[in-house]
């Protein structure tokens, strides 16, 4: 299980959320608390949205904790909305391509969760991946499948129904054929402008999902960065964090099961 | 281009062939002479054989010339057969799993070459490969997608068919809807006793391939190991060196459009 | 703080140790039990001697408990006598040279501790090398800087003496001008035939050490590496295990102290 | 030998000298053209001003032509002043605090060559190291080592004075003793508003450096970054470059002999 963080709002460099809070992520990377997984050691990584049309990104196959680059370029980047991410496998190999956050276009995407059974199913959500974006599949995580899937579900036109179409598949896939595989999505989705997080899961328990916001500044978190819990507040499972860009910040029911039916 | 070698015959300290000699793999890492690529600096490993039934691996993305592990593994790793590889990507990224050798089950394989057009016929590609061998697709190149759907072909019973099936396969695929791509496919496979290195190509010249004997000693590689070229016997295109295990090193007609015709 | 396992006797592969028991090494890196460092993922490394007349070494920034070459390498090389060390630094960069074990012609070394105040008296310690042995600095740890002192200080003719007198002597250093500073060594040394490893401290609590031998194999670790502690003997602070080639392993007190007198 | 770029001037982003132009740096990593080394694939790293009262820094051991993570980071940072480096090493090991650029407080230095028999004058350059700045060195480079002894020489207060100083004991160094070792310091220094760069040589022929300046606007460059070589004006040894801020760019002798004799 991993843990992340996306921001978006004012300008800020990215250490403000990623080193320098007492339960900062890269803390977490060494020493999570609401996490199967107490240590996220098996890389990490950065994706921000700047100047150029396409945001950046930093990933790194070693532990967020000891990384010399890594605080540097938070001292050094400032973005308006970012996001960042430290791994504990579920069994894909440790490479860069298979740490979050993962970007296409001006799409960036991060997970935390599973896809139960992975072996097995891999290569039918793999088929859900037009070809258009199955160029873009330069590593072999069920993360950066789902990823992959949403853009060619018409995530350009409305991200949230190209999400809520591909997770009510994916949904059916681990419940079809008489298995119960477990399927966890905490994510984020951004374009640049607007920043989506959803929680949600099928045959199984969501994983966590927190925000805080101030203004139209908004933190979403696996876990909450401070101690101070009455700060944040949490996603219930099945809803989603919507921050479209001007608009302020709202917590929405994310509507899966319903795509099903209507499918 | 990458440039390997693969060795079979008494049991010798891997360093006789990857570090020792004065053109030797290493040396051709940081400068080869019969390649596009003159340097090979995009990763490389190691497969052998010893006691354990499956064979072991050593693979690292930084450059083989560079690398202090490979220096003290070299001299202190005994086999009777191994490979070594020295990598210069063709696009997919330089990750662990995407380095040569591959292994799967008692199988080694690893590739000099090309399919072309790589993005756009991926997804033909990886069809090839059975359910049973896809879990074993940890990497993203089309060498590896290569090994396992030749594995799929039928390769335990009869290593030099299933090879063949899966180049008339592929030659089709790269010559198909007036497609004229490349297909290089310079390569060895080996189940741990006999040894087998095909030279072959499709819509372009192959790549090259040299072999030595000695008695029951066979070392294969991509360009000489010395200067002295007299005691290296060029493999012609459409060949392959059948070294099985008892049997004497042998230079045979690699048939693929054959079995093409007979599909 | 580190954890490390040293073994000698019949010739085994290094899983037998290192990957293979329920607290195995490499669990520890993952989650280690008896230490204040919980996670030792600062990297890693193995020592082992065969053949060659000098030990094999491998050593890697990432952690252990995800590197696919450690389980390859454990399986396929075999030792009469091996070390392997997973790190949590004390403030020495991530690199490999700053990975135990150390090699140096035929010795090895390795270390569980620390010297207090490193930056401040690190020249001191550095000082202690003679030029003979300073070139074969390459990292800028404090084990290495003590293990080539000990060397410098007669290790080829009485290992124990040369390790107690530079011991003795860093118990000054810390110790001096109203000093204060811990020093913590838990050590293990090896010419490939004697193995000896030491428990002492000086100003603080000497990190734990075990060890379990049958006939004349012995292997010694920082923690036990199986829930079934009655099988393992604590080695008391200030002790040392001495398991010289064809001679029965012996617990012995290790005497800083009275070197310190007799200088 | 390495081959290395400085910039000052108008905020640009960092791809404009690193990764866009013809030869731009991250070619000449793979092939260089005025350097014995032909290929700079052991290591790389860039430094850079920006907001933050310390400069960034980004260095990694793989070469600099395979790393996604670098063409997005130039991409994205914009600067007024930076370093970018790419590196053949002269023996001491691959690891990122081996790799230039090195900071230190607001200072920034990159280098070009090599102290001749380093392992026996390793010793003497590190005792020109104040105890200030060696708790500062975390590789074990001879160009680190120049480095923060030109900071304990007064640069804060005269940065071209420092340097000359270090310079004249080197060279002093190097042919003392009957010795005639190689000195080769092509080098760039930086606090964040003044850049210098230094062309020199004792005993041997000093590495290339060249310049283009337009308006306050200058790049200093190993070799220059594209074909038309009229654009670039070379600098002769003995001489450096300085470009204060507010000041043009102005090519002066950088007089290390005098020193010598002033000393």
């Amino acid at each position: 299980m991993c843990r992340w963080i996306a921001y978006r709002g004012e300008t800020i460099p990215l250490e403000q959320y990623v080193t320098a809070p007492a339960h900062s992520l890269v803390v977490q990377s060494l020493r999570a608390l609401e996490s199967t997984a107490s240590t996220n050691g098996d890389g990490f990584g950065m994706g921000w949205y700047g100047e150029h049309p396409e945001p950046g990104l930093y990933r790194e196959v070693r532990p967020a904790w000891s990384d010399e680059n890594l605080r540097y370029l938070c001292r050094h980047i400032h973005s308006h909305l970012y996001f960042a991410h430290v791994r504990a496998s579920t069994g894909t190999p440790i490479t860069r391509p298979n740490c979050h956050p993962f970007a296409c276009g001006h799409w960036l995407f991060m997970h935390n969760g599973v896809i139960g059974n992975w072996p097995r199913l891999r290569r039918q959500v793999e088929q859900l991946i037009p070809d258009e974006f199955y160029g873009a599949r330069i590593g072999t995580t069920d993360s950066e499948a789902v990823f992959l899937a949403i853009l060619g579900a018409g995530c350009e036109k409305d991200p949230i129904s190209a999400t809520g179409r591909i997770l009510a598949t994916l949904t059916d896939m681990v419940s079809r054929d008489g298995l119960k595989e477990s399927l966890r999505f905490t994510a984020a989705l951004s374009n640049g402008r607007d920043l989506f997080a959803f929680r949600y899961a099928a045959n199984d328990n969501a994983n966590t999902l927190y925000y805080r916001k101030s203004g139209q500044n908004v933190v979403i978190v696996s876990e909450p960065l401070d101690t101070e819990r009455a700060h944040w507040t949490a996603v219930p499972p099945g809803h989603m964090v919507v921050a479209r860009s001007g608009e302020a910040v709202r917590l929405e029911p994310f509507e899966v099961a319903q795509r099903v039916a209507a499918k």
